[in-house]
């Protein structure tokens, strides 16, 4: 099963999977920050999390594009070990993704290395999810 | 092979495995540090790292005993999730390690989260590199 959703995984980030996140991830799936201590609870808030961290990640650096470098599948989990240039800063990390039975994501954990790039990661997503925030504020009065 | 390396492993974190890292580690092992960005080639430097970040880690902490809460085992890659506390702050993190055709570990990965518990690890294991080198100078001059 785990299978499965890892080759949806990389049909969402590759734009190409429809229905997206909304498909992909558990109504009550946990997101646990590379940043942040307190688990993130439920799909919203989650789906907030990944489309920032995508963004963030993948965000065009002329320093190095977003690539998976290993995967490590077994029973309910997968470990997927990316490298990436965020402003500059090489970032290395793992997003390790559980799922149900029925092929959702139930818990979604990313992890970072070096210290550097944790912090670079920290202020660009800090500023795209209050940005996100400001966005929906404006839609909202509009 | 990486079932049996694991297996070792666990030995050596129970201080059970005769002859230790030695035995454990390939000589051109390369470790990759959560806070530093540049590989620590070879086997006398990864020892260093290994066992000041046991000793940070697994050290004794009232808050926490260090537990390997989840494994992922797939062709030549493990990856250990472990669980602790440093200094009262809880420390969430996975060892990413790979192996040889001979069942010696070739790399030795860290990362963890969230960014207080790098932090907090960071500090910890500064003091005891450097404690480690003063007793090697102390040794060397006595």
């Amino acid at each position: 099963m785990i299978d499965d959703v890892i080759a949806r995984w990389h049909r969402y980030m590759a734009g190409e999977l429809p229905g997206g996140l909304d498909e992909l991830l558990a109504d009550d799936v946990v997101f646990y920050s590379p940043v942040v201590y307190t688990p993130q609870r439920g799909k919203e808030i989650t789906t907030g999390y990944l489309e920032a961290a995508t963004k963030s990640l993948a965000g065009g650096d002329p320093g190095g594009v977003f690539t998976y470098v290993k995967e490590v599948l077994a029973g309910d989990t997968a470990v997927l070990e990316f490298e990436t240039s965020v402003a500059g800063k090489y970032v290395n990390g793992v997003d390790i993704i559980r799922c149900d039975d029925a092929g959702r994501i139930v818990e979604f954990r990313v992890m970072m290395r070096p210290l550097q790039a944790i912090q670079v990661v920290h202020e660009e997503m800090g500023r795209r999810l209050a940005a996100g925030v400001q966005e929906v504020s404006r839609s909202a009065t509009e």
